[in-house]
């Protein structure tokens, strides 16, 4: 990795914090410049404008999320047990920047904005979807789960449940987020053996 | 009604198709103005400033969510005959405004925002939560679902069905929303039966 590939790497761990908490429309160079202490044109010679720079952080987001959440779970066990993994990674996902999920922010923000970032984090999202109904579709075939399971359905409800915990988590600041998100796994398993 | 709450009342639907679209942040006493085609010292004389503007607004959401999806369903005998017509009506309310509902929106851009306008926005998803964890519980006291069932864990589940269905439907697009929306809300009911 280059100086050049290092410095960027730094200030997009910026942006992915600051944009978690102030939302991709409050992700501004200028805003950057003071929440990482680096200049406005430094900033601007790396990314262009402001648009780049919400491309250029959903996508270092995307690259985290693969690596934090995707990546350990692959050690498991495909079917149940490798999407419990995804599942508890997932939960851990949403503490890794000061303002939480930053897909979740984005989604809000994006679904009335067509263009290059609602299309990536579309892409994004419709990727973890597929990659959660698979697991199920395993553990269907694999007697874990009803073999006339519908796996789409499956991570449909999957998705609404990280929902349901982010916002408890992060606006009703509900102690018993955590213990309700895997009550409410537990419950979704039960139901599709 | 007085033709000073006609206005207020006229100016506060537009205020809420337009935040709906741009967030609670994106709502300027401006950018009202071009949007409504009123002029922003008229609306300064209404609200003040624009966090008077973002509480009142929020404050005429949540009175539209008491008229279109709590009232309507309180036709229906208790239990689960009015938590689904309560269900139904929030997924109508979806789309009652151009960019979705604004208390999702709202949820994500006060999360990390102290201030009259985040409590609000809590102590109004808490009643709606309560309100449908009493359902839950009438439904349990009638017979119509398991006896043991924990009504807050039931109402925790539901919002995320609300908020996967949300999703799934904004910005997503998926045309299948409203379908699995409605699937898993038998899904989850027959769950706790």
């Amino acid at each position: 990795m280059s100086k050049g590939e290092r410095t960027r790497g730094a200030i997009l761990d910026h942006a992915l914090d600051l944009a978690s908490v102030v939302g991709l429309e409050g992700l501004s160079i200028g805003a950057l410049a003071s929440h990482s202490g680096l200049s406005k044109s430094g900033l601007f010679a790396h990314f262009g404008s402001k648009e780049a720079l919400q491309l250029a952080t959903l996508k270092a987001a995307s690259a985290a999320f693969i690596d934090q959440v995707m990546a350990p779970a692959r050690s498991k066990p495909r079917g149940l047990e490798r999407l419990r993994a995804m599942f508890e990674n997932w939960l851990g996902w949403t503490e890794r920047n000061q303002g939480g999920c930053l897909f979740v922010t984005a989604a809000v923000e994006l679904d009335d904005r067509d263009g290059p970032a609602r299309e990536f984090l579309v892409g994004q999202q419709r990727s973890w979807l597929e990659a959660l109904a698979r697991q199920a579709r395993y553990a269907a075939a694999g007697g874990e789960l009803r073999a006339d399971l519908d796996p789409e359905q499956f991570a449909f409800e999957l998705y609404g449940l990280y929902l349901g915990y982010h916002n408890a988590r992060r606006l009703q600041r509900d102690p018993d987020a955590l213990r309700r998100a895997r009550a409410a796994f537990d419950t979704l398993v039960q139901n599709y053996r």
